[in-house]
């Protein structure tokens, strides 16, 4: 293997593969980056066989000659070094060569290093993913389907299946959940291309956290394909690949109440701040317990005592508030997360009791599932 | 003690005196910050016994009201929720009052914090220092003398007088000094105050690098004085104390070698990037040892060897050489900590062997200890 490169070019690619990289890997190889050469371009893959990410460079690309090839070939080098040693190469070109026995040379500049490197044909092969029906969708909705569900699964793997978000494809409609069986994240969205197929699959959270990282905040769209136990998000020049986890999701939609009492009427962002305030003190208490309160001027009361600390209270205005008077107690961090994902936009939060689970939703949805946050009280009073 | 503050200039001061805080302390009062109020205006102070911040806030400033007063008095509030409360409050103006037993309320907009205080007068008191003569350096170039001198402080405690600076002021001439007892750094500068007294202090290496944290990149002057067992840089409405290093600082000019054998012209900037590269493989061994030979063309070759991982080598354009042909064994880590104080200018690396300490000038200095750094090389040969 020899050619020549663009140093950025190779440097972006190295960053993208190493997010899939752990070095906590029980497989020696995964610690590395393989990288191979054809007559259509090179390709960097990093993988801990949860995700892999595969990053291809082509030869050519807007009329620009990206890379020189001198013979085609494949290696893997430790990724540690390897993204270091390209991140601060002096030249804006970079050669790379393997010598003998696995060793590489990388030249650039006047800079030359020497790798000791490992034979790529023991690297993992990638899942095939090629059967599935092509979903696609804005690469900006993806990220907020994403960013809207992914914080509220388990962090804790005592039920593996709750460590992921459920994606239920049906007559067009992803349904997109995740519970840590404390609260729950809803987001549901029509699809634009036409399945025949349903689908039902638990996609881990961390690698949405990572895809969500990787994808800029373009318009443009990512491709979609889901096969046996693994989803394949293709975009221009790269593969994410990710395991679905095994197991079935549970029936969450008869936790969502309907019996409501109460309806408060808030902007998200300055009932957000308010609880942000009153957690400064809650966070040191177990469960971070944050009190609500109605009271008669139409506002709300927003508090949390701890003795050792001192206490805080705030009003917030509402901007309605029906039905029955209410004192309810609730994780502050839950209630922020929950918040964040209405991005300062008004919403509703609908009350069935003070120890029933309460839901939050746009205050302008048409669809009542089309951000849902359902959030369990704890007992104080 | 009963006042109303404007928020921006409380988190300002907050932020300077929370500098000085550890919440490692021994002594309990000292993770709170002292709040005081009089006539002039609010002092807020943070101490870990070792580093002292005071702030003052005046009542008036530039011809707008800072501080309303209602009632003088102080307070001692821990720092960790007093410092994150008011970064968050809503308003543009907080009210601090002292209800009973210490208890403060903090109020701005809705929002009304309760914090358990402590009494001020169990707060520790300031050192007094106003005997010493003021000697007056422009902050941008006690920022520099920091710089270039604080890393060299040994990070071991075996000889306490080695974590500190030693300051030097003897007919005008301040010479700062720092060795951990392998390598050396050194700036020598003329004062513009005529100081009768000479001074011979060690300044704790943590103390400095804090205050050049809170030091601006100002063109202003900042006053310091020397007192018994304590130095106090004064600015403008901020007080910076540091208590100074007992025992006797080692007499450092002999290790200076003055029977030079090759001497490499180069510019610091190239060189530290050949180094910082050399430096990834190297950083593994211990000593993180880079080898530096001349070779005739005229050029220098960096290089470093790790047999697990690889090896590499760089040729360095070198401005001129002079003297005995050379191979040298360095710490890249001490070498690229000394490359940095020269801030990419011209340097002279002067030679006396193999075995012997090299010392580091800049090309143009018309006084030889204007900056020095030396280095002791590491036997590899």
């Amino acid at each position: 293997m020899k050619f020549i490169i663009k140093r950025d070019r190779l440097v972006q690619a190295v960053n993208e593969v190493s997010r899939a990289i752990s070095s906590r890997t029980t497989i020696p190889i995964l610690t590395g980056i393989k990288i191979t050469v054809n007559d259509e371009g090179v390709t960097l893959t990093g993988s801990d066989s949860d995700i892999s990410i595969e990053a291809f460079i082509p030869l050519i690309d807007n009329d620009e000659v990206i890379v020189e090839v001198e013979s085609f070939g494949g290696i893997v080098l430790q990724a540690r070094y390897f993204g270091d040693i390209v991140r601060r190469l002096p030249d804006e070109n970079v050669e790379l060569e393997v010598v003998s026995s696995y060793q590489t040379n990388i030249r650039s500049g006047q800079a030359s290093f020497t790798l000791n490197g490992l034979d790529p044909l023991e690297y993992p092969k990638l899942p095939e993913v090629t059967d599935g029906k092509k979903i696609i969708l804005p690469i900006n909705v993806l990220k907020n389907i994403i960013r809207q569900t992914v914080f509220a699964v388990s962090a804790i793997e005592v039920r593996p299946v709750l460590t992921g978000v459920n994606w239920l494809i049906k007559e067009n409609l992803l349904t997109a959940v995740a519970t840590d069986s404390h609260r729950l994240a809803l987001r549901e969205i029509p699809l634009e291309t036409s399945l025949e197929e349903d689908y039902n699959v638990v996609i881990p959270g961390k690698s949405l956290s990572e895809l969500n990282k990787i994808l800029d905040d373009a318009s443009e769209s990512i491709e979609m394909v889901i096969a046996n136990n693994q989803i394949l998000f293709k975009l221009k020049d790269l593969l994410f690949y990710s395991r679905l986890l095994e197991g079935s999701y549970p029936d969450t939609s008869r936790l969502i109440p309907t019996d409501i009492k109460s309806e408060l009427v808030i902007n998200s962002k300055s009932f957000l701040q308010a609880i942000d305030r009153a957690s400064l003190l809650a966070r040191e208490n177990r469960n971070n317990v944050i009190k609500l309160s109605t009271l008669e001027s139409g506002q709300v009361e927003v508090s949390s005592n701890s003795p050792e600390i001192g206490n805080v209270s705030e009003r917030v205005f509402s901007q309605q508030f029906s039905g029955e008077e209410l004192k309810i107690s609730f994780n502050g961090k839950y209630m922020m997360d929950a918040l964040r994902a209405f991005e300062g936009d008004d919403i509703v939060i609908s009350f069935a009791g003070t120890m029933r689970p309460f839901v939050i939703r746009p205050k302008d949805a048409t669809n009542p599932n089309e951000i849902l946050q359902l959030i369990t009280p704890v007992r104080t009073y």
